[in-house]
């Protein structure tokens, strides 16, 4: 068993596509988590992750801050103590619409499809 | 996409072996969750979950509070913002030790083995 404070782990630039947005990649193969991995994301005021898809599901829960989910159809907010669940496929970005950072944990699995 | 607050999702008890522990099953296959499953645990002061051990691991992240991690050989305490990973097989138990109601996060795989 491990126990560690998220901020052990290194936050990364979220890549392509994202602005004012860190990733911290929390629990992977690497530490023994083979089926799904846990990653903690970071979003200052003004910043986004890419509106994308991909063939995989997003579990979330936000920890801090408020944001607007951002779909192909519609768009939700969301805020502290949220669930959120992206569907495989779903078109989809985060964005921070509050004045101070966006924190929430987001999972996804390693096989699929 | 999904958006809910956690505090819609039923606390149900914990069952056998568990004392003054609830659990919200936030995220699971009736969402279209098809590779894994949200759980939040809600454990009162003094309270516990059972100590066992199951075929699967166990991903968390703490909401709230501070508890102890009790495993075969060692115990390990944590606290909010901590990341606890305990891998598939290895008998664990979550216990309360502070004078607030400890929250977490604990997902688990639907396959696994």
């Amino acid at each position: 068993m491990k126990v560690f404070n998220y901020r052990k782990v290194k936050a990364e630039d979220a890549g392509e596509g994202s602005f004012k947005t860190t990733v911290r990649w929390l629990l992977t193969k690497d530490l023994g988590a083979e089926n799904f991995a846990m990653r903690l994301f970071e979003i200052e005021p003004g910043g986004y992750t890419p509106f994308h898809s991909h063939p995989w599901e997003h579990e979330v829960f936000v920890l801090e801050g408020e944001g607007l989910l951002v779909g192909e159809k519609k768009e939700e907010k969301f805020r502290t103590d949220d669930v959120v669940f992206v569907p495989p496929n779903e078109k989809h970005q985060f964005k921070n619409l509050g004045d101070k950072t966006l924190k929430f944990i987001c999972l996804i699995p390693y096989k699929h499809g």
